[in-house]
């Protein structure tokens, strides 16, 4: 997400989800901190939509009223993706869609904004231009170019040439792939090695891959007519993408060619295309569930050759390990990205990267989208092209980027502010957006680590004595059988800790549970190098 | 830990550990499987350790015992690794630790053993060959051909050329890079690639490694040694290791080159290089902290370039990620493996695998170390040389390849036997080994994931009325504050279940505990689309 503001108007372009990391366990998503434009509601006049990929538009349902509930403007394939999300959340009456091309143009307030295509590998992607009194700024969102792709126009170039020679004041540049040297792989490469490899298959071709590579599954279809199968589809986020994509002809291709993934029995082996979830190694999608031969409908076996057409998403590679090798202790055929080109990333290498730069020739640049060090790789580039360094700005979430006429001149001067707007990852657990924080992760993560160990001690409120032996119970700490004798010397140590502390007389259990608490955690830890998390009850009675 | 058995007799090659996956949360190690070996520990005659890498010696000091406490032989720089932890674990008398050199040769009942050295990113690298009466098994341990290293020999191609030449029946050969094109950057290679880069910073350097590449560390020293710097290290195994390296011969440095960390501020920046742990993104090795600002001798500043010399091991991508964030937050300079060739692998690429292939001319193939795709990869590599494909093995942990002669004629066959030995991962967690099962780990995962939610409910055994409020303690679930009203209606919800239940008399509490779990579970699913863990507790008073 990111919120543009001149004067009193604010546009925000997208509005994206993150997944978890390793260190937020139970956490379904992230989205971006927006109590900022919360506190500036009423300013906020639009949100601008790129494309329709997660990390865009994941965060609406849960978002968009909170900043004001702005009218979303998105081209047809994304506003047909959004629409979906809306209904699943009941939000579609209240919220406001409109399409638009990328010939179109708006002015909300002091923006004039005006679209440019750009190539992605989801079909309707644009970057946006933001003309405002002190100059031009060029968002170009998720961007590759692709001078042959398969399912929609190449970027249009000569609208970015345009606005260049009219002059742009700051470029906004997809900096994920700033890495990777060369031009990336056009996807009219990767319908012909599909096409190859499924022509060459003996059995059943299983294609795995995001619900959200439109162009990919459209290439699937394009090689399933010209190698004579058909294609069934695996997997709800794939069924769904599928329907909105085709309905609004995003993906094109001729009925016959479809086929009920229940019906794949009464074809031959050599016929069927599966299209499925699962190419990240989730364990519940579609593949995953095939790997475990847990799938209702499809059994994998000898013969089978799957194609993961994909590449891994950071945090996935171990999943991905785990998929391929249950895939391969099957007997299938497994081909992946590593063997032959059958995936093309959808953000530019960094010759993509410069024609962006030369075309839009910005005063400022803003290397965005990638972690910090793609950032960095994107700003040296952007350096080697000659932009002075003073010209190139890195920001993190939070950061302020101000765009000012100099004392009033005509020359504009850019600078990082140093006013940081908040800035925490606003996590959203089954239902709650932003109620969990710190101390609830913290938690979760002990008893992730050594489980925990709880221990009931009813206490005679008369004479302060433990009344019988304290009761315990443990859940990921170790078994209780067979531990008979820690957990024996443990109840003693317990009594042993309530009888010192109540030998006189206590006001309140405070100072009790403290001690039990750290006392039997060392003592736990002693016995067995774990630290589980130690909570000890007093029932008074 | 590869087992070889003919007739009586056992040999052991490697005994090494495993790093939790992801589904294993609070998991220190996992080791292997040693039932089969355990019940025939009076069979085996020795345990040989092809290298001193943690994933071939880690399970030393938790399994020796079990598997008969067999003596132990490894080559000097092995051995020494080997003596350390034996020392740390307070097992160095009651093991026995015998060093041998690459022309040695040993006879263990059947087996005649001979080794050959081979290039490694750690020296003192061996590959095993195992004469036994019916023909000769190569085992390469982990290897690259590399004929320019920088602290040892090259691998010794004549030793494994002769072996081929009198007839290998067996190679096993490591398949880590299986499917990398080409051949692996010599050492050579990266030590000038370091030294320049060194040569060009001007403020201080920090290089980060792991611990155990022993050959990275020398170089390190070589490129200090050149620009006139000294060197300093951070981290506790950086420090064990160069001490044993430097103690036996197996890194060679002026001593002027080194210098203690707490005296790096009497030296001007460009002095300065520190090795470090923590390439791996570990947030608690030296270089994490020093990104954290925690780092009690380190402070890092613009002007620090910070060299990371190390392959992301998969499932470490994102504390990588998240490591140079940081870095690149401070303003230090940042390079890495994608920028310039800092680093080479310790594992043959194709073209190595194929000379091993070439010169060891086996009958019969197995790939080893590595994902199943690894092996799948180096199996077709071995059938494009005209190993056929019947003759080629690719096993899974736990499985048997028999070879035998063929009804006692001159042939010998060889099979994947149908019997399978016990392979279930062997947890370390604290001072258990394997007391960890599968409930543990699932109790763990369900509280990482909604916390836990206990009620503590009191019944008068008489009436078995329930007295007072049901007490509750939550963690990890939600912040009891702010949430006041769901409690409530917890609290009535729990004494409703318990009134329902002891309408009638109850001969014991298990009924009523299982349908709080359930109720209440289902109840603060519904209210929050989690699901805690819920644990009733009845005091009966």
């Amino acid at each position: 997400m990111t919120a543009f503001e001149f004067g009193n108007d604010i546009i925000i372009v997208d509005l994206g989800l993150m997944f978890p990391s390793e260190d937020m366990p139970g956490i379904d998503y992230v989205v971006p901190d927006y109590h900022y434009l919360q506190k500036n509601k009423h300013r906020v006049k639009a949100l601008i939509i790129t494309h329709g990929h997660l990390d865009h538009i994941g965060a609406i349902p849960y978002l968009i009223n909170r900043v004001g509930n702005p009218p979303i403007y998105a081209t047809p394939l994304t506003a047909g993706i959004i629409r979906q999300k809306l209904e699943e959340f009941k939000l579609q009456k209240s919220v406001m869609l409109n399409e638009f091309k990328p010939d179109d143009t708006f002015s909300f307030g002091a923006f004039n904004l005006s679209f440019f295509r750009v190539n992605h590998n989801i079909p309707d992607g644009v970057g946006i231009a933001l003309k405002t009194p002190i100059g031009t700024v060029v968002h170009t969102g998720d961007f590759k170019i692709d001078f042959t792709p398969r399912d929609e126009q190449p970027a249009e170039l000569h609208k970015i040439a345009k606005l260049g020679g009219e002059g742009v004041l700051l470029l906004m540049s997809d900096s994920t792939n700033a890495e990777q040297p060369g031009s990336t792989t056009s996807e009219r490469e990767i319908g012909i090695n599909l096409e190859k490899l499924i022509a060459k298959a003996d059995g059943r071709v299983i294609v795995s891959t995001f619900a959200t590579l439109v162009s990919r599954i459209q290439q699937v279809f394009d090689a399933a007519e010209k190698t004579g199968r058909k294609v069934a589809v695996s997997g709800y986020s794939m069924d769904k993408a599928l329907e909105i994509a085709y309905n609004l002809g995003a993906i094109k291709f001729d009925k016959n060619i479809y086929i009920r993934l229940k019906d794949i029995g009464k074809l031959k082996d050599e016929e069927v295309i599966i299209i499925s979830t699962g190419s990240q190694g989730q364990e519940n999608a579609a593949l995953g569930r095939m790997a475990k031969g847990d799938h209702r409908q499809v059994r994998l076996k000898k013969g089978d050759t799957i194609i993961l057409s994909s590449s891994p998403i950071p945090g996935n590679e171990r999943a991905i390990q785990n998929l391929m090798n249950a895939l391969f202790s099957l007997g299938t055929k497994v081909i992946y990205n590593k063997m032959f080109d059958i995936h093309a990333s959808g953000h530019g290498y960094q010759n993509d990267l410069r024609l962006m730069l030369a075309l839009a020739k910005p005063k400022f640049f803003m290397p965005i989208h990638g972690e910090r060090h793609m950032l960095e790789a994107h700003a040296r580039l952007a350096e080697d092209m000659g932009i002075a360094r003073d010209n190139i700005f890195i920001l993190s979430n939070g950061n302020i980027l101000e765009l000012a006429k100099k004392g009033g001149g005509p020359v504009v001067a850019g600078a990082i502010s140093k006013t940081k707007l908040p800035n925490s990852p606003v996590m959203v657990d089954g239902l709650g957006i932003g109620d969990i924080g710190e101390v609830v992760l913290r938690d979760r993560q002990v008893m992730a680590q050594d489980g925990m160990f709880v221990t009931i001690i009813t206490i005679d409120s008369n004479t302060q004595k433990v009344i019988g032996d304290p009761e315990i119970i443990s859940r990921g700490f170790m078994y209780m059988k067979g531990n008979d004798q820690l957990i024996k010397d443990t109840v003693t140590k317990i009594k042993d800790i309530c009888n010192k502390h109540t030998a006189n007389k206590l006001e309140n259990w405070s100072p009790l549970r403290a001690a039990l608490r750290d006392d039997i955690g060392s003592y736990l830890f002693q016995k067995t190098e774990r630290r589980p998390m130690v909570l000890p009850v007093i029932i008074e009675i």
